[in-house]
């Protein structure tokens, strides 16, 4: 069966902002999507910020295996308890990829419980990314670096966790670097930070990036069943217990209550 | 000069429940302080729950090296502002020490980014915690394991991240292990989760214990500047890149305009 | 294409203690190499001790998409020449999963760089594996824990590097844990360390144990091209550079000459 | 009591090279020395490959607290018996700094368990090392980038493991990127990669360069006694088991037996 993907645009600047509107005339989100469908293996679909619960009902979750998300100008309309439910998604065994200037998304932040800030500088220039971690899932295929001719900098330090493995990083024509491809795996769910595509550029369209956003799909995919409830704290009765013990000392707790939290 | 320590404790089973009340008259967050001032490098002060702003003010925080945390009954007692602010002194360099029950406090869940569940038994039963990273700082003058006849069982699996490092692994008489003593750096500031702890029980009058925590304690200081403000996402303009580049494609941004979040 | 397994197996024991003879009365190798063909998607060979290059020539390795080792008394008479062919194999892209007792063979400490060493017991006691990653692929369709219930005791502490993610922790009977499953990356070669499989219990007959190990078959593999010389330190000429840059300075190398080693 | 380092140096360019024996007349080494004798907390002593045992007795190793290791021309010429000697004491708890062309030394790529292989250009060129993790200890006190107006270039991927944490990342005229400053852990030994220090370029004489020399020197300082024997896989008898366990099943050792390896 297919990977099930499906991208989030926040869909702002592509209506309210003529260059964004030019490079993207469907929108961001229809762009990623028809890249990844170039892919067989892959199914893509949408949903953006104005739908009813932005497009991220329980139903839709429930039916997505990797979600995309792309966001920059309104990331403090998105409802914070969509957050939350897409975050148990995660957990649960959803994979994320988590797009440019949506590293301060509220979903990103969530996840990584860290401020996830950087420098930036919108310039147009030259950003080259490296690949360091060789034969990667996420860099099958690729060469051993990539050019986007005009890029907005993100520049180090970058203020995530160390990642579980550093994919790629990116050389900046005006002395920065920054690490542009890392991957986490919280719960059963895998994440892939990658940092281009800023909006005013036509990076999604490139073809390397288009590989590598359908190599992260087929690699964030979790095809084992979802975690039913990943926020429990199941108690463990003693007459359950795996190794025969006996009761000893005080107890907080009667028998059959539920833990505190 | 000395570290400052801060031991937070909820203060609300040792008021509540006579048998806490009994095995820490004090208060569980003041039986933690005595322990650390035994090292003479530590100086430790105590908050609680019911003070105003549960006693972590700016200022507070602002003079705190490293926060140790003991809370089970009234998580969601705590202010979400408060936790906020607590995370944000993590990320600029405060040390902080998470305990047993602890592993569903506000705080602890915001950094990791998961939901820190775990399985748990109420019995009295043996655990024996083995170290697992021998001549780390917080294993410090600790034999291979130490036991504790009387505590609570935690099991796996216990849904935090990986950690940086595993210092300690417990093994519980019913039959369930446990990851017991875990490390992560978040922003500028080190943590350490410490599985014992349970209320009933006199875990932290145990030698061993208090060794730990006065390890951990030393290792999560860390002595050099707070980071003024860890969530910012400085602009570089153009002509302060370090290399020369020329402006080049349309912007979204105007010059001197602060970053979209 | 289905997955190439070779299990590669010591074959010593077997022939010289009865016990493990009758346990193992094809010898260990083909015991796992049997397991692992119940998965239609993987074909499973053997190679042995006693072979002319204790059968892993340059041909059959290149044909190798996963070796599984398992060794005990004969570490020292494993050839250098071969152990270093293998690294280099696992560098290039071969996956490695390394049994029980070969915690201490000549490739898993080449690559690990540590000791690899830990206590142990021969005393038939019960071990129970808890999955700390649950939906880690390699704990697909497990139950939360297992048991194994004669088993060699192994304790921590186990001198490996903090592994990219643990999969498994193991409960002893006598009161040890052990991190049993964990996973590494060297090179473009995915490792995983199990930890049970003592010669005189029938562990590989277990069809829980056969199920991690056509799981960590499926896990290991890595589909892309091998990487062709990854001990190379190719130099870049300052004509090929990617950006125009001049030399400069006093110079060590001649134009065109080989780097140092 | 001060840290005492030891600053392996190969000590052939400085005396076949003038170049090298103009920019270093006291050898690469002696400079080093130098450098870190600056902060009164480390006394700092020298050794070198044409000694005997390249100066790398066990007396001598048994009082050094952290070594430094400087090497290019020579390292086929150092001894194995003596690799491996520096290996047991790096996992007895020792210190070890790797310094740029190191990364192909002997010590690097026993520990390491990968080629340690990388991308290299000698053009006198710029590099800027961007510091990704602010605050950590071997980051003390520097800004937030620092350049070197003529380097070596070396470019990713460079073949190690994922590390502990990165702390630099270098940024090069010609386009590349490098990972310069990784930490690793391996038994009770901190390992620090630092890439800067071509023998042709004045370096080690940079204040920020020392700086980074000296903290790293601090943060690999593990002070805690000295594991006896890192490679002993001590038995742990029958009767000695911490929880009462009966023997059962086949055993393929006597009692008393030592373990294979």
């Amino acid at each position: 069966m297919a990977i099930r993907a499906l991208v989030w645009g926040e869909n702002v600047h592509e209506r309210a902002n003529k260059v964004v509107a030019e490079v993207y005339p469907g929108g961001m989100h229809q762009c990623i999507a028809d890249v990844l469908q170039a892919d067989p293996n892959i199914t893509a679909s949408t949903a953006t910020l104005e739908q009813p619960e932005h497009g991220l009902t329980e139903e839709v979750l429930a039916r997505t295996d990797v979600l995309l998300w792309w966001g920059h100008a309104a990331h403090g309309k998105v409802d914070d308890a969509i957050v939350e439910r897409v975050a148990t998604r995660v957990w649960q065994g959803m994979g994320l990829i988590v797009l440019h200037s949506a590293h301060f998304s509220k979903i990103f932040k969530r996840l990584m419980g860290t401020p996830c800030a950087l420098k930036w500088r919108e310039a147009g220039e030259r950003e080259r990314l490296w690949v360091v971690n060789p034969r990667h899932p996420i860099a099958a295929g690729l060469p051993e670096y990539f050019e986007l001719e005009n890029e907005e900098m993100y520049g180090e330090p970058f203020s995530v966790p160390e990642p579980m493995e550093t994919v790629f990083i990116s050389w900046f024509q005006g002395g920065e670097v920054f690490r542009s491809g890392l991957t986490y795996r919280r719960g059963a769910g895998n994440i892939f930070y990658f940092r281009p595509g800023h909006e005013t550029y036509p990076t999604y369209h490139d073809a390397t990036v288009g590989r590598v956003l359908r190599n992260a799909v087929t690699w964030a995919h979790n095809p084992l069943p979802a975690i039913a409830d990943p926020t429990e704290a199941p108690n463990v009765p003693v007459d359950k217990a795996l190794e025969p013990i006996e009761e000893r000392g005080p107890k907080l707790h009667k028998a059959g209550e539920a833990g505190l939290r």
